[in-house]
């Protein structure tokens, strides 16, 4: 970063929030500079307790909406003047506080579909591991359509007992070497159905998945959305995947 | 968490921000609890261009105070009800902010230096690894003082040759086995000074000094630190610690 910014990241964050501790890091990580006044004066509203977005979406529990909301005023009020969102199933609640937020908010799975776009016409189909909220809610599949890009779930054994699975445990801490070999199982069936790439679609899924215990690129939607939280505060403009 | 808590914490970070993100990975995974929602709720304000205290203390750079002032209020005013600073040498400051922030600081030094007390009165000598500023303003050797411990710091050399050398490679991002090499050579002659623990006195430390490369307890504050908010929030006093 050559010239100061005015700009102040909010992050809204929490879900979970062991994943916003590893979203915030690879945002310092990926972004340049050699002393501390070099990186971007963030504001993190980390907030455990903001019902869980699957089950909002299975129709099981309440609405997060209100508890968006007020994260965001409090990172509005806070100074932030962009607002990143650390967790893929959330944002099927972001066109419901898109209106109200009142700052841009960088879409984390448009940056994604860009990113995997930019790939070049080679990649046909993207394999997607994420909680059963977002496979449900669509939000991949709406938005690699754009790109004509193909997308490839696991069954629905597979989305429970392996994913699901591997989700919870490290939402709860305790994962493990089982935790790597079922999700590392999961991507290697959506590879057998074509996938050129794997979404690694719930912040929780890189802390249990290795990069190399896949045998295609593993796509972490957190250093997509750092990268292109970076590059809008370089270029003073959002890219285009703010909403 | 058995019950749930009105508590906010709030972390005044970014000196610097990858000590920042590493500090909260200790709070999380410090929190006993397995899902989200068991979590405490926290706000982060993250403002890496606060000017560089161990500057500051040396008389080389402007005065940190308003701005740790300033992201004081931004925490007290998005809801924080108690304060933790992750930085050592910051927390010289804390005199000039504790009587206007309006909030309880739980400070970090004052926490290690109990923490030590209570190892035992086998425990008479601890070394400290630390910033130049932090090693100035005598802040582990005023409360290590008060529980009868004796401080060992390294040679006038060792502390800017590899101590500072160390800390400003993982501030920049380029830390590797050269780091943790200097790291460990100053600890290794801490302990040949009768050191029976070694402080890990700047939050960029432990991220380039692992524990089992030092033959004694490497203490990390910001463990103590988190330790010390869990047990707050869960019984719903401050331990003493705080200001």
């Amino acid at each position: 970063m050559s010239a100061p910014t005015t700009e102040i990241i909010g992050i809204l964050g929490g879900m979970g929030p062991a994943a916003t501790a590893d979203f915030y890091a690879k945002l310092v990580a990926t972004t340049p500079g050699a002393s501390d006044q070099d990186h971007l004066r963030t504001v993190i509203w980390s907030d455990p307790t903001i019902p869980d977005r699957t089950q909002a979406l299975l129709g099981d529990g309440p609405d997060p909406t209100p508890w968006l909301l007020d994260g965001s005023r409090v990172l509005r009020e806070a100074g932030a003047t962009v607002i990143a969102i650390p967790c893929n199933t959330a944002h099927a609640f972001v066109p419901r506080i898109a209106d109200h937020v009142g700052l841009p908010i960088v879409h984390m799975i448009g940056e994604v579909a860009r990113h995997l776009g930019a790939m070049g016409p080679g990649l046909r189909t993207a394999g997607l591991l994420a909680t059963t909220g977002t496979v449900r809610a669509g939000l991949y599949q709406d938005w690699l359509d754009r790109f004509g890009i193909r997308l490839v779930l696991p069954d629905a054994a597979g989305q429970d007992e392996e994913v699901m699975t591997a989700i919870r445990a490290v939402k709860s801490g305790a994962y493990d070497d089982t935790t790597t070999a079922l999700l590392s199982r999961a991507a290697q069936r959506l590879i057998e159905q074509g996938a050129q790439a794997v979404i690694a679609g719930c912040t929780e899924i890189p802390l249990g998945l290795p990069e190399d215990a896949v045998d295609v690129p593993l796509i972490d939607p957190a250093v997509i959305l750092a990268r292109a939280l970076v590059q809008r505060v370089r270029t003073g403009a959002a890219t285009g995947g703010a909403v």
